[in-house]
C-alpha cells in the first residue's frame, strides 16, 4: 500500500458531496504533486444506490450502508455530509473511535452536540475539522484558530446566511416587500420551499454558536444563542434606515468581555460605510474585531456545492496532511460559557412609532424614553393620514431599558402601535 | 526544562518587534491556557541597546551580536524583523541550518531569495513561516497554503499597499491631487517621507511576487513583476473614471493559467460595485478568484505595529505547536514559472487622448485603433478650450496591440497629447 494514498469514505452524496467527488477527480494531480498526498474516494454511503446522480461515481464505490463506511479498516477520513444530528452523530463517533480522521460541513450537529464529538477526536487523537459547517467557502475557521492565536477576539459581526441577506438585498435596493423578495430568492434556488430555518435565524443561530465555540473556547449550543428573525420585518423600516444611514443585514454576534459571552441573532442597522454594508445579494461576510490586528473582514459564498466541496476538500488535505506526519490538531478544552441574556446587553436602538398627531405627543413619548434611562439621539417624524409616524435612534442604552419603554409605550394613549425595533451595530 | 516553554529569539525591536513583545506578554496566559505552549522572548537583537524603547524589554535579553540568537541552541523560534536582505538572510540560514524555526515579516527578502530560504528550511526540516509579509495582519498565506489546498487558483488581486490606497481615497473621494493627498498621507505617518517604495509601486510588486509563489507554487521574484506605480497620475482620470462607474486602484496582480503565470502592479479601474471598490483609506485587501470556491475577499489592517505583530504571533504559535509535535510544513516543491510579459496579457484599457476640436478628429482617432485591433467598447467627449479631451473604454484587446495603438496616436497631428492609459480589472 503507498503510504502517500489517502482513502476518503464520503457520507452522504448530494450537492456538495458531489461536487467533492468531482473536485478531488479534476485536483487530484495537482494535490499530489503540491503534497505528496494522493486522495482516493474509497466508499460513498448514499440512502438510495440506486438514484441517478449528476456526479459519476463508480457503482461499486457504492453503499446505503453508512456504518460499513464508517468501520472500513482501509479509510483513513471520513467526510460526514449527510446533515442533521442522528445518525451523524452515531457515524462520527464510530468513525473517530476507530482512529479516522472526520471532516463535516454539518452545523446542526456541532451547534448541538459538538462538545461531545471534539472531546471523542481528542480522546482518540484524530482531526474533527469543519470550516465547511461556517460560512462555506469562506476560510474562517482556520484564521480564527491559527492566524488569530496569539490574539484577543472581541466581536464577531457574521452575515452567514445567504438566503436571508438576499431577500434583504432586494427589499433594500429593489423595495421589494418581505413576500415578493422571499418569492424571487425561492425562484433562484437560493431559499428552499419551507425556508423558516433561514428566515427565521435558525441556520445563523447554529453558525453563531460555532463561532462563539470556536473564537472564546467555550461551550456554546444553539439554544443559547438569542435569536430574532427577519420575517416580520416591514419594508418601510429598511428605507428609512436607509435615509438615516444605515442598511439592515440579519447579522450573528459573538462577544465576550470580562461578563461573558453574549451570542445572538436579529436584524440588526450597519452604518452604509462599514464594509458589511456592501455585502450584497447571497454573499457570506464575517467580520472580526480583534485586540491587536483590528478589524478584518473574510468575504465569500457562503453556500452552494462546489464553494462548500472547496472548503471541505481543504479540511481533507489538513486531515491527511496530519495523518501522515502523524499528529493531528484540536480546539483544546471548551470551558463552559458564562451566557450574557439579551437583557443585559447594551445598543444603540431603531424604533419605529405610530402615534397620534397632535402637539404634547412628542413630549409625551420622550418621557417614557427618559423615564426608563434610554436617551434619544435622532428623532424623524413623517405624517401618515391624520396620524405620524416616529423614528428614533437612541444613544446606546441597556436592552432591558428598552424593551420596559416599549412596554410603557404600548399603554400610552398617543401611541396607536409600537413598530419596530431594529439594534444598531458598527464599529464600536 | 519545561517542553511547554518555547524560547523566543527576536531580531530587530521596532514598530512591529515591540508590539509583539507586548503582545506575547499581554497574551502569554491564554495561549497557554489554550494550546499549553509558553512563550518566552529569551533574546532581542537591537542596533542599538541603549536606545530609548516605548515598549519594556529586559535589559539583559537585549543584545547588538544578533549572531549570537540564531546560534544561541537555547532559542526554538527565531523572528526575524530587521528588514533588507543581508544581514536577515544570513541570519535567517545559520537559524534553520541550526534547527531553528524561523517566523518573518521581511517581503523584501522572500521577494528576491525566497526560493533559497524556502529549501534550507525544507532541508533542516523546519517551519519558515511568513504570514506578515503580505498584508500585515489579514490571513491570507494560511488560507492560500491550507484552506485552499483543493482548489484550483486563478487569480488574485490584491490592495497590498496602505499608502497608495490612501492617497487614491482621497483622490478620489476630495478631489485631492496625487501630491496633495501625499502630503496628508505624510503627516498622518502612512507614507514615509521618501514615499518612492510606496508610490512606485515597488513594495507591491515584492508582495505579487510573494503572493504567485504561495498561490501557484512557482517561483517568482520582485524583478519578475511587471510594475507601474501612481506617481504620475492625473486626479481628473480618476475623476472620470468615477463618472464612467470605476474606482481607481494600485493593484497587484498574479494570475496563472495554461500559458503560464502573470504577475503584475499598476494603477487599475475596478467598477464600483466590485468588493475592492469599497476598500478605503489605508486597509488592505486581497480578493480571490478560484475554480470552485469562486471569489474569496479577505480584508484588513495591511500595516501598522499590533495588526502585523498579531499575524507574527499567530506564526510564532504554529511553529512552535508543530516544534512540540516534532513536525513542520513547508510550500513544497516550487517550480520554475514561465512568466508571462505583460505584452502578451489582456484586458479592457482605458485612454485618454488631447485632440484638436474640428469634424473628422474622432474618425481617424478610432480608425488608428481599429487598425491596431483593438475594438471601441466606449468614448466620452469634453471640451477643454478650443481643444478636446477624448476619453476611451476598450474592449478587451492584447497589450502589445493597445501599446502600438498609442504609439501611433502620437504620430496623429490632430492629437495633441496622449494622456493615461488604464487597465480595467473586475470579475472576469
Amino acid at each position: 500500500m503507498d503510504p502517500g494514498v489517502i482513502k476518503v469514505g464520503l457520507l452522504g452524496c448530494g450537492n456538495v458531496g458531489g461536487a467533492l467527488v468531482e473536485l478531488i477527480d479534476e485536483q487530484r494531480d495537482a494535490i499530489a504533486d503540491r503534497t505528496g498526498l494522493r486522495l482516493d474516494v474509497a466508499r460513498v454511503a448514499v440512502r438510495n444506490t440506486a438514484k441517478q446522480r449528476t456526479v459519476d461515481v463508480r457503482a461499486d464505490l457504492l453503499t446505503n450502508d453508512a456504518a460499513s463506511v464508517v468501520e472500513d479498516p482501509s479509510v483513513d477520513v471520513v467526510v460526514e455530509l449527510i446533515g442533521g444530528i442522528e445518525p451523524a452523530r452515531e457515524l462520527i463517533l464510530t468513525a473517530l473511535q476507530n482512529g479516522k480522521a472526520v471532516v463535516t460541513g454539518n452545523k446542526e450537529l456541532l451547534a448541538n452536540v459538538g462538545a461531545e464529538l471534539f472531546e471523542a477526536a481528542e480522546k482518540a487523537g484524530v482531526d474533527l475539522l469543519f470550516e465547511a459547517a461556517v460560512a462555506g467557502g469562506i476560510p474562517l475557521i482556520r484564521p480564527l484558530r491559527e492566524s488569530l492565536a496569539g490574539d484577543r477576539l472581541q466581536r464577531i459581526l457574521g452575515i452567514v446566511n445567504g438566503t436571508t441577506n438576499f431577500v434583504l438585498t432586494r427589499m433594500t435596493e429593489e423595495g421589494s416587500t418581505f413576500h415578493e423578495a422571499l418569492a424571487e430568492a425561492q425562484e433562484l434556488g437560493y431559499a428552499e420551499r419551507d425556508p423558516t430555518a433561514d428566515i427565521e435565524g435558525f441556520d445563523a443561530a447554529a453558525k453563531a454558536a460555532i463561532i462563539a465555540t470556536v473564537a472564546f473556547g467555550v461551550r456554546v449550543v444553539a439554544g443559547d444563542v438569542y435569536r430574532e428573525g427577519i420575517s416580520g420585518l416591514p419594508a418601510a423600516d429598511i428605507a428609512f434606515a436607509a435615509r438615516l444611514g444605515y442598511v439592515v443585514k440579519l447579522l450573528a454576534i459573538a462577544e465576550a468581555d470580562e461578563h461573558g459571552v453574549a451570542v445572538r441573532v436579529h436584524p440588526a442597522l450597519v452604518p452604509i460605510d462599514h464594509p458589511l454594508a456592501a455585502v450584497r445579494e447571497s454573499y457570506n461576510a464575517v467580520f472580526i474585531e480583534a485586540a491587536a490586528v483590528g478589524d478584518l473582514m473574510l468575504y465569500g459564498r457562503g453556500a452552494g456545492g462546489r464553494p462548500t466541496a472547496s472548503a471541505v476538500l481543504g479540511d481533507v488535505i489538513d486531515a491527511a496532511a496530519n495523518r501522515r506526519r502523524g499528529t493531528h490538531t484540536g480546539l483544546g478544552i471548551l470551558s463552559k460559557a458564562a451566557i450574557r441574556p439579551i437583557e443585559d446587553l447594551s445598543s444603540e436602538y431603531y424604533v419605529a412609532l405610530e402615534v397620534v398627531d397632535r402637539p404634547g405627543v412628542l413630549a409625551e413619548v420622550a418621557g417614557v424614553f427618559g423615564n426608563n434611562r434610554v436617551s434619544i439621539n435622532k428623532m424623524e417624524q413623517e405624517g401618515i393620514g391624520k396620524d405620524a409616524r416616529l423614528i428614533f435612534i437612541t444613544h446606546t442604552a441597556v436592552e432591558r431599558d428598552m424593551q420596559s419603554t416599549l412596554r410603557e409605550l404600548r399603554d400610552l394613549n398617543v401611541v396607536d402601535r409600537v413598530g419596530t425595533l431594529l439594534r444598531v451595530v458598527g464599529r464600536e
